[in-house]
């Protein structure tokens, strides 16, 4: 089954403060939700737009993922995450059709959802989370 | 008003024809259109997923935005529109909030829509793109 929707989409910023005032102040969204995710050495930034989550990422670590984002490509979208069913299914179907996974077993991601993702060489450049919510 | 939904995601590819394939059998999502955009030299392929529509691109000159852009970065996720209304309003409200316009006028985009880009420059690295459905 194809996902139902774009659940959020990862951007990289520098600033957490100054890039949440112009999502704000600019584009007229709300900031609901401020979170670390240490796992991740990100504190994140959640909008709602529709049925799709901006989620702006500041790195606490250089040395985490999205430090080296930023350090070799700059602040920009750093990766799109669709809403799935039975993501443990999902992932073995992606596998079986060589794409090459950064999680073959789903972890706890932000919100507590249970995600993974697809590795950009296998999605033609795009770093794509799949992502589920269990307590729904 | 804040905009009402993601209206779709655009990313740069080198090859259409592989690509669909990767979001059909991979990701289980439906092409339901292929449209060439001239004034932009792209060859769109377009995906539902909720209310978000995805736009695959493929450069049909080396010298345009996408040519460009994959020469500069590679394959990956190229832009972010968002769905507004007044879209006039809203480009006048960023150029107040000291925002680069690409457009300063909306022009006609793919499947008809009115369009305008805000400058990655102001938008803390996202290349931004607004967009009403004046037809609906």
């Amino acid at each position: 089954m194809k996902p139902s929707h774009i659940e959020h989409i990862g951007i990289a910023v520098k600033n957490l403060d100054e890039s949440i005032k112009y999502y704000q102040d600019v584009l007229g969204l709300e900031c609901y939700n401020i979170e670390e995710v240490k796992d991740q050495k990100v504190k994140t930034a959640f909008f709602k737009v529709g049925e799709t989550k901006i989620e702006l990422l500041e790195s606490t670590d250089p040395e985490g993922p999205i430090g080296k984002f930023i350090e070799k490509k700059g602040e920009g979208i750093h990766h799109i995450a669709f809403a799935v069913d039975k993501i443990e299914e999902k992932l073995k179907h992606a596998e079986d059709k060589g794409v090459r996974l950064v999680d073959s077993v789903p972890r706890k991601g932000a919100e507590g959802l249970d995600i993974a993702f697809l590795h950009p060489k296998s999605t033609f450049g795009v770093l794509t989370e799949l992502c589920e919510d269990k307590n729904k």
